[in-house]
């Protein structure tokens, strides 16, 4: 009567911190990290039988084994290790889908040099990257990204002349405050290799284009940042961005006799408006 | 060079209390509501031009101007009039989703009596809906759920015979804690229309095979779980379950001089086993 | 030239499930714990001599197996053993601090009757309590209570008759939605034992008035909820209660050309009010 | 039968962002404020009678209208606004505390130069102040603070020789991580008026410390760090910090025939270790 019709299972949040003494100079990964196997499990499913099963605390335990073994020099590269294991050591597994979050750390400054071992953290920001390798396709498929970065500009920013209907009550502005937090994620070509540089030249791309694009919706800065970014990084094919508006409102001062010259703001976390959209090459 | 390949945009977390004073015996509605609308927006990503943008807050406005104009006995009653609304009133709109939680509240009892206008919130359980218009296809597509339903059983779960080799070091379970949160979502048949009926019978067929069947796997309880809601429910076609397994890990004693037996538990949030899976019909 | 005026250190969120296994109906209690101690540790401080110091992993591991060794009916019984075992095992220990959350999960009915095995969580709310040893006072200081006890009532609350002056733009309201998340600690007599009991008991009174008492003021519906708990509770010498007031502000309609009839809110988590006070016995 | 023996209300979560404009180089003060009054409120509690009563809505005007007609170089300047206002125009008002965070942003950089009106956020740390203006003290309590400064140190940490008991199952650790967030509150003398230097210094006194400590237990680096505070700034006479040690856990992985030479580690959020203490000049 019923069929099972799609199943997956992994583990999620591992969560990994790797230090690298390779020398005095102590290099951290924060990394958090999520597996996900499809392939031939549908008996666990069905009648419990396990045996085709990795046990998701034995993917856990692959996670640190493997940072042991193997030193990487982003990532994508351990992402590429774990998806490859997976795919590799057991026939069963069909396709092998790696998510990593990494959280970023900066040297302390202690007499204006950087510190050798002691670190304080960048942020809520996060680098991604999501690759999935499918035994049956010939390329695996990575993504590169970043989450949670914070942004926020008091000038240069419009929206006006948008339908004016019975449901309008927002007036047009001539100057707002953009204020999101920005979410990308972009398809390496398969011949990328060099994904530290690329994150780099993508993110930097998206900061300055957010800062410097005359914004006359989020809509026209999203694909403004997303062709930046293609033009920024000949190795990725496409990027989807996610600009949350996250509204400052402008408080009225009216009743109190005073004029708000766009300076008093009611800061919002919701609702906000989900501004959405992939840009690939022609 | 580049180009806009998908986009949309809405608005997200848009929060309403819905007060009915039909009787002196008060109901409410807590809803949280996010739209999100596909169409013919090129021009504002493009050029910035907005004529054919319905503002974000024009979508919350509308929110709270249908729940006035409006009674329904369902979350799927107001997305259904939500996503009509959106297409049928813009040209420019081809697709409207609409996602909702509700919130649930039970009367307080007061002299063992149910109070006519005081509530207690029933917890972070929320009913949820998926309803996506799009102006080209014939029938909308309709989904319930249900998500944060935490629940726990401390007998009638194994988990044995899993896969040995290098990474295993966990040993077989005949007999563990299994706890999880329920995330369901289900699609509903074009004819479907006692939808709150209907939750109640796939939440109680849920919840009643989680509790009675004796788990092999999560993933046997998962299949099994979504075979008793389709048994529960004719008029729904299919169903996704998640399903994190979050471990109670029990507490080695044995460094203290005793014996754990199947008492003295971690519980931990991360890592968790992420098990999921879609159950149709044959 | 610095010194050391105040210290304690301690281990918090010690995570335990206990299932007490005695009979086939079985019982758990999930519980944090957050231990904190004071006392002769001030060589940690001043020179990181650590003999003194018991690390607060030991602490974790007491909890466990304090936890196995003993049954206890409540959490106050718990934490009694807890802060009795730091001070009567450790003459370095001058004050052991306890403080506990109980999380609170129900039978699942299945076939109308209590599962003896499977849970469904009650939600956020939580019992709470905290403890004091203290070795140079006779008693221990011991204090119930709950928190994230989520209420509304959508009838019989005012706010009227506030100062008027130049920062005030809010309306008198006649009828206006309550809604509050009800924070409670109070202080046991030395001769209190029957917790579970007490604790049933305020929590009611407390319910009760929230449904029942014409509000005035979220300042006298606080006054009226401690009193209740004492008239409740004559084990308990004093109760403190913090009720955020956590507005549902009405959606101004006019705009749209419909009048707002006390039914369509907008549900917001900030601002809120902070309101707060101790009532203790005359 | 019974008393209100303490009470106060107020507002929190008041969030503002306020934009000077006063050249084409932006700033921006990004605020979230608590307001907490006591004084002759009790009408409201014993008989709702609101007369004395300030609303809360009133109080979040006053944030916005204050902000509008006063420049201010620091939070604590702002807060002194605020507090004085309420105790100046409010005869019933006995004492007013103001608690204000401040979220950071830093210029994006844009061709090597910071931009005039472009942000990114630096993070969840966030400087904070505490004022409490008593109308019967002649002067105003003025803390300064940080909180959700997250750091890290990979070597110079040791924790070894605490007490050896049954409860004991942790080793001496020669070379372990040390990660905290470092929470600080701070006390000004009552000449102090340079707040934002003083924030600086302290807070570098504070990252330095932490990072050139050799550190033999969280709570001599606590102490020390407090020490440095006070030797940094010679205008606070007192300095609360909270380091919870944030526990990194040696991943075992002798079961994989491989050594963990400190490398390999499971980050952990619970159970983390409580270490407080306050130090003051001699």
């Amino acid at each position: 009567l019923a069929k099972l019709l799609i199943n997956s299972y992994g583990k999620s949040r591992v969560r990994l911190t790797k230090v690298s003494r390779t020398s005095d100079r102590h290099e951290i990964a924060d990394l958090s990290i999520d597996i996900k196997l499809q392939g031939d499990f549908a008996a666990s499913y069905t009648t419990g039988d396990n045996r085709k099963v990795i046990a998701t605390d034995s993917m856990k335990n692959t996670v640190y084994v493997l940072a042991k073994e193997n030193s990487f020099a982003s990532i994508e590269d351990f992402a590429t290790l774990l998806s490859n294991h997976f795919v590799d050591t057991y026939p069963q597994v069909s396709c092998a889908d790696i998510t990593m979050e990494e959280s970023k750390w900066r040297r302390i400054k202690t007499d204006d040099k950087p510190h050798a071992h002691a670190f304080v953290s960048c942020g809520p920001e996060k680098r991604t990257c999501f690759l999935m390798r499918n035994r049956n396709l010939r390329d695996t498929v990575r993504m590169g990204g970043l989450t949670d970065l914070q942004v926020l500009k008091t000038a240069g920013s419009e929206f006006t002349n948008f339908v004016t209907d019975r449901y309008r009550t927002l007036k047009d502005a001539k100057d707002r405050i953009f204020a999101t937090t920005i979410e990308a994620l972009w398809t390496y070509s398969p011949d990328a290799t060099e994904f530290n540089g690329h994150f780099v030249d993508i993110r930097g791309a998206l900061l300055q284009t957010f800062a410097t694009h005359y914004s006359l919706a989020v809509q026209q800065t999203l694909l403004t940042m997303g062709e930046a970014a293609l033009a920024a990084c000949q190795k990725i094919d496409a990027i989807t961005l996610k600009l949350p508006n996250q509204h400052r409102i402008p408080f009225n001062l009216q009743p109190f006799g005073l004029e708000n010259n766009n300076e008093i703001f009611v800061t919002t976390d919701e609702p906000f408006g989900s501004i959405s959209g992939t840009v690939t090459r022609k």
